[in-house]
């Protein structure tokens, strides 16, 4: 659960706070002193935002540590990602919709290509489209295994997710995909007996899935690897942790997906640009204290290798945003859950840039811009990622003295 | 108990240690673009001390938590006050002088106004007047109950503390304050078996002071509530945990009796002003190793929204701090427990200033003033309050080596 010291603070109010989240924001200069994405983006809006409210940094993680993308959602949600270590298979579920109740197992699934010999030739099946694999993700439920009901749901192209319920299953199991080519899947393995149970079905499951997908000869689909073995999580709700009503604006399952488990509804809408996002919000303002609202594109570009291209996601992001302040929300927090420098295609562990605006009560600093040297410099200082709710409630004036 | 790995560590040494706290010294300007209190006041004495030593801010309790004046000042002297919850009772008793050893329970205490049904028509008794109040806990101290020995003392206006000494006691009880007007005082209630016997030994005492009270008819402190209900929390003393013979210099009893929890020896002094702690601080000077000034003015100004009577404390402290200086201390830290800015006109959580002058090891850092913006960017940087005795420790050249 968040810090436990904070239910019992907890103050009634009709405060709002919006958590915008850009995946990947921080960065790094593609030359020695450069600017970096954020930096070099023009970003009239939140530098204006900069220049009245507080800046900080957050670790993600601790010191040194790369996140993945559901450990550094938690984090920025209060949750410890080294003490709640939610599977890839449970966030997933999620995010499709899936329920995982304690004692069930999920996984995320990928297609793959297998040649005559069970050997991997493609480990994404030639990342074949959605459209190709929903009809794929319906043979796969016809498979049936006795003493267990399984649930399959397509995610996303190769990506699927399984979730399988019955008596006696633990989660401890291992990854199938062996990560490289011309070696064969690897059976679902554990080193627990209490988790013996799960992995045989699943690799009778496995077993199932590879006899249907078999046919028509040549689908690239041929065969499935599992990984990111869970089960459900048993987070502490949003509403007990912090006393909020929480809505999550998100375009990506997985974001949706680990919103779901902290107990966030998610908010259904159509378009997938942040004017979308941000008109979803304000058709559920009056529903809620608190929106997460998540932008996948900052990380996509950065994975990419693409500087130019993730500064021009933030500024549309900018550009859209006089649309959320709008609604004048009471404490707006400006973030991202890691860095993934373009200039490094991949996440990493540097510290996020982090922007506070909470008028009745933010502490302006010295800085002027949205950046990461001046986030450097601001006013809170660099901070663990997961103080970012205690600071949001504090502004947002939901947090009772602690003593007398 | 304070950080374990300091009392292995500790070197003697003839050094002396200044902590001056001005209560609630973080502010918040007026206006966008404005100073804070401390910013805005004139402080050529602190400014020099600042332009010479290190800044920095620390985080009272937690990001976000808006602490009391009892944790606040335990967090500073180095005691986690989420690990370390002391009561009310215990440090109000502390504060008059009261011992509270461990099995006793000690309470704060109010005067309040019953009407003729019982129910509080005024929760402090008109606030009357000290003088008022003193024969009025006289009264109170007639009252004989079997089996436990009662002790009540006067703590300021309509407040007092009464200890309960006895067999069979435990402090798990609830407020009687209803914290509203219109209805009678809560009972001393339970949730625990072992404290129902301490509950019914205050229910009876609580009864006798209101018949005690309804005479002279009219008396405004007709009836008694009370909270914070506490034993010894059995902190460990200043000189084991810091090899410190340590002093409190304090105007309020509140302040005394957390220091007195800790160990320190409480300076007796006339006046209530800077340079009277001060003078108290010169005429003790041989005696200590540490001192631990108090100013209350900053916090009481802060809670009523008065920014320039804040300025105006903090300008009053700076004007006698030659006393203090010529004293030649080998670490001076200026700072606060916990911000209180006017503009909220209460406690709030944001970091606090913090100055530390030790000429024989500070590294200065380039800012030239102290205020909320320049402790920001510091060069001690931001870090929880409870890491300020350490550093003391350390600049007063009284810990030795870590490892080899």
């Amino acid at each position: 659960m968040p810090y436990d010291y904070l239910p019992r603070l907890l103050r009634p109010s009709e405060s709002k706070i919006v958590l915008l989240v850009l995946d990947g924001l921080g960065g790094l200069p593609i030359e020695a002193g450069g600017p970096t994405e954020l930096e070099a983006a023009a970003t009239p809006n939140m530098d204006q935002l900069a220049s009245e409210g507080t800046l900080g940094q957050t670790i993600p993680i601790r010191a040194g540590i790369t996140p993945g993308s559901g450990p550094a959602h938690l984090a920025l949600f209060g949750y410890d990602p080294l003490v709640y270590e939610v599977g890839r298979g449970a966030l997933s579920a999620a995010g499709v919709g899936l329920e995982v109740k304690p004692g069930d197992v999920a996984a995320r699934g990928n297609f793959c290509t297998l040649d005559a010999e069970g050997l991997i030739t493609d480990r994404r099946a030639g990342r074949i489209s959605s459209e190709a694999a929903a009809p794929l993700v319906e043979k796969l439920r016809e498979i049936e295994i006795p003493g267990v009901e399984i649930e399959v749901e397509p995610v996303k192209e190769y990506r699927f997710t399984v979730v399988m319920r019955g008596e006696g299953l633990n989660a401890n199991l291992k990854d199938t995909d062996p990560q490289k080519t011309g070696v064969p899947p690897l059976p679902v393995q554990t080193d627990e007996p209490a988790s013996e149970r799960a992995a045989d079905l699943f690799n009778q499951w496995v077993a199932e899935a590879r006899q249907i997908l078999a046919d028509p000869p040549g689908n690239p689909a041929s065969g499935v690897t599992l990984r990111g073995f869970a089960t459900d999580p048993a987070l502490q709700p949003y509403q007990e942790a912090y006393g909020l009503k929480a809505a999550c604006v998100a375009v990506y399952p997985m974001y949706r997906g680990v919103s779901k488990l902290v107990g966030m509804d998610v908010i259904q809408f159509d378009g997938e640009y942040p004017q979308d996002e941000f008109a979803a919000v304000k058709k559920a303002w009056k529903d809620y204290d608190f929106f997460f609202i998540h932008i996948k594109k900052t990380d996509s570009m950065g994975e990419d290798g693409d500087f130019e291209g993730k500064a021009k996601i933030i500024e549309s992001v900018d550009a859209a945003l006089p649309q959320l302040l709008d609604l004048k929300p009471d404490v707006l927090i400006i973030t991202g859950d890691h860095s993934t420098p373009a200039r490094m295609k991949s996440h990493s562990w540097h510290p996020v840039p982090l922007l506070l605006w909470a008028p009745a009560t933010h502490l302006s600093d010295s800085q002027m811009q949205f950046g990461e040297r001046a986030c450097a410099q601001g006013g809170l200082g660099t901070f663990p990622a997961l103080d970012t709710m205690s600071l949001a409630l504090a502004h947002a004036g939901r947090l009772n003295k602690y003593g007398a």
